[in-house]
């Protein structure tokens, strides 16, 4: 069964901890997986987790700093020199994993530790590993994969796997590769154990097999292996030949963490912060797009200070703001949000800007005649005023129509223009399209108060 | 390279359809991925993705089937009789994605399914494996695997699985139990193909192993798979008998449907919708949210009209309405998705609801005096008014407090009453918070009217 970290277990290891009883301890954490010995070190002080890390063996220590928090891990190697990163745990990752750990660090430190890697195919892996934009397939891989020659046979093929298994940690599957390394197929484990041992690689493997190349995006890299049930991914160059390999738990990873990124820019979350998180980080994460509410609300203030006069003579059509603002906001936020998501899942279908903006005008219609005559039957009921009345109603349904058409139109334009289209769901946007539901309703009221 | 559906190839195969070309049609989908050709099914009527299902071979059709949109699926399974459905494509699925497609359907079918099913082994394992709760590890589990007993030597181990490998399309572990079935622990096929062919078993295999129960909910399989980086976990029963696998593909459809299903929520989308869906289908994910944001709307206007005689003297105070009104939605938004999300990913840590809360209140109370104290440099420097000063930014202050222990405590509190926590990001409770907030804000300003 999993294991589940409590509140007694940290108290009693920080106790042992303190009082440098390295036996007890080492007793208690070597059982752990790695990932949770990096929760440990979530919870405990820098100090405590080096007692901790000190008594780890050469490959845990490297399992458990790849798992840890991106700002717990940075605290951590600040105490520690370049030379021991290198030595300690660095030599004892896989190429991908020593690669994110060290891009994390400063320029100076970089070099100093792959000075210090004594491994040269090692060191130069992980510079070539660097060179690639953490965004794309590149950024993503690992170096280390089982690469056989299609003109071997499975005896040969066996032989050769012995030698380069040892690097490689997790094998899902073998590469086959022609002469100048340009990736034919791939040929899966089952395959390779139940065959026979003097069949040609080439009569066997599997050449119909999907691959990227290095600058395809980490998105589309995590939507072709979810597509197509991948769990692991050859990368090749613009020939076509055979560079890395994605494993899907890496794509996991891509999946949460863009899940999350538009999860925050919808909850007005400006960083990555978890519950467990300072409170100045939090604070940080959230400032930023309260102060662009602010401006909103400030700038929403001078629009209605232009209809000063309006509302002292019909005070009433105050009382209506809240509901203008909340439904502009409402709407705007649905329509942005559906195309961002089809957007991040690859699901938008084949159809034309032009045709989704008229879907997206039909569904508002709809809302709008619906939503606008049931506020209509209500304050016919309740209002004395038929101006105010007619107003709010009028003003429900323009306010539903442009909401969803600017909605829709703004993720599909920041996607033209290369940037994020999650940011049309931020408070930037969603701030401005309350200013122009409200705006929209001063007009209509001060128009039908002139008229009726 | 990956398949890339275009409008072009759609309506090219459209009309060779129409002209039941079956051959040109043959050759342009045969070298297609079933994930692709599924695809190309939700872009065309239910006619024409009966032509091109009699085309397919019954593997294939089994996974276009798995691979389909719900709905689209939904549509196409009412063309077929329980007979069709059973021989044509279920006797050829593992047993988790036919009790998937087959769960979705009627009872009636579902029964007239099973009995046309030949094998029974297969039949018994559909109706084992719609039993459980579709929520949690024996509704995600697939029953094919690769079992053998400790007490084998390697040979005899590869003989076996000759026999079993059959049904399992991807082989990762091979699954070590005892005589009565018990889990003991698992053989990576990579040890496997390198161990000498007359080791026992039993001094190969890894014992140190995670796995989970059937009723473990797919959440947490979710995070652990995710968490120990795994692409197959056992599933076990109370007494630890091996029952079933998960594999990663059904996790990332898990964690992209979790991560979905809160998105949804907090943009205030009632279903699971796609851009590519059609009018109604997108007007009935929305209008519900939108007929809740109406009745906040009216409700905020009867709290207002309690206040219509200080809004008639004091009209400016309708200036900040709509900043109160964000600002306490804003913050409650923040407050609240930050505990969903921890509580998604399971990163809460260890922290009691006490000190969470503590945390969140110092953080409101840091934000609150930064932007209250904003609002009243810009209010003094622009406002006649003293009184209507001082009362937005204490109101501001109050509503920023309010909004963060609201948001906070609702999710945890949901979770608690075992409700979905996301519901606290939708729109109920924010509409609550908005109606509250604006409570404050006219509370305060009568009071200070009547002082100042």
């Amino acid at each position: 069964m999993p294991f589940d970290l409590t509140r007694e277990y940290i108290d009693n290891l920080k106790e042992l901890i303190d009082q440098y009883d390295e036996k007890t301890v080492s007793n208690l954490i070597s059982p752990l997986h790695p990932a949770d010995i990096a929760e440990i070190f979530n919870e405990i002080t820098i100090e405590e987790a080096k007692f901790l890390y000190m008594i780890l063996e050469g490959e845990t220590r490297a399992d458990v700093i790849i798992e840890l928090e991106e700002d717990t891990r940075e605290r951590f190697l600040k105490a520690l020199s370049g030379e021991e990163i290198a030595k300690q745990f660095i030599e004892e990752m896989d190429s991908d994993d020593a690669a994110d750990v060290i891009g994390e660090l400063s320029e100076d430190l970089q070099e100093e530790i792959l000075q210090h890697i004594e491994d040269t195919d090692q060191a130069g892996d992980i510079v070539d590993l660097l060179s690639y934009d953490e965004d794309t397939a590149g950024g993503l891989m690992a170096k280390e994969l089982i690469r056989v020659n299609e003109n071997w046979n499975v005896l040969t093929c066996l032989r050769e796997m012995r030698k380069q298994a040892e690097d490689v940690d997790e094998v899902y599957y073998v590469y086959v590769v022609d002469d100048d390394n340009v990736l034919k197929g791939i040929l899966s484990l089952k395959k390779l154990l139940l065959a026979r041992r003097d069949s040609k690689i080439s009569s066997i493997y599997k050449s119909d097999i999907i691959s990227v190349r290095t600058d395809t995006h980490k998105e589309d890299v995590a939507n072709i292996m979810d597509k197509y049930d991948l769990v692991a991914l050859p990368v090749v160059d613009s020939i076509d030949r055979l560079l890395g390999r994605i494993t899907i738990d890496d794509v996991v990873d891509v999946i949460r963490e863009e899940a999350e990124k538009d999860y925050q820019m919808i909850s007005g979350i400006a960083e990555d912060v978890e519950p467990s998180d300072n409170v100045i980080l939090l604070t940080r994460a959230r400032l930023p797009w309260l102060f662009i509410g602010l401006l909103g609300g400030i700038l929403a203030a001078l629009v209605l200070g232009g209809y000063e006069e309006e509302l002292k003579i019909y005070p009433e059509m105050a009382f209506f703001i809240p509901l203008i603002a909340a439904m502009g906001g409402n709407v705007g936020v649905q329509s942005s949000a559906i195309i961002v998501q089809g957007l991040a899942s690859d699901t938008l279908g084949i159809e034309s800007t032009g045709r989704k903006l008229f879907k997206e005008v039909s569904v508002a219609l709809i809302n709008g005649v619906i939503l606008s005559s049931l506020a209509l039957v209500y304050n016919l009921l309740t209002l004395e005023s038929l101006a105010l009345t007619i107003s709010v109603s009028l003003a429900l349904f323009a306010v539903i129509l442009f909401a969803s058409i600017f909605g829709t139109s703004i993720p599909l334009l920041l996607e033209k223009l290369k940037i994020d289209p999650a940011l049309a769901t931020g408070p930037f946007i969603t701030t401005m399209n309350d200013i122009i539901s409200l705006f929209i309703y001063l007009l209509i009221g001060r128009m039908l108060y002139g008229i009726i």
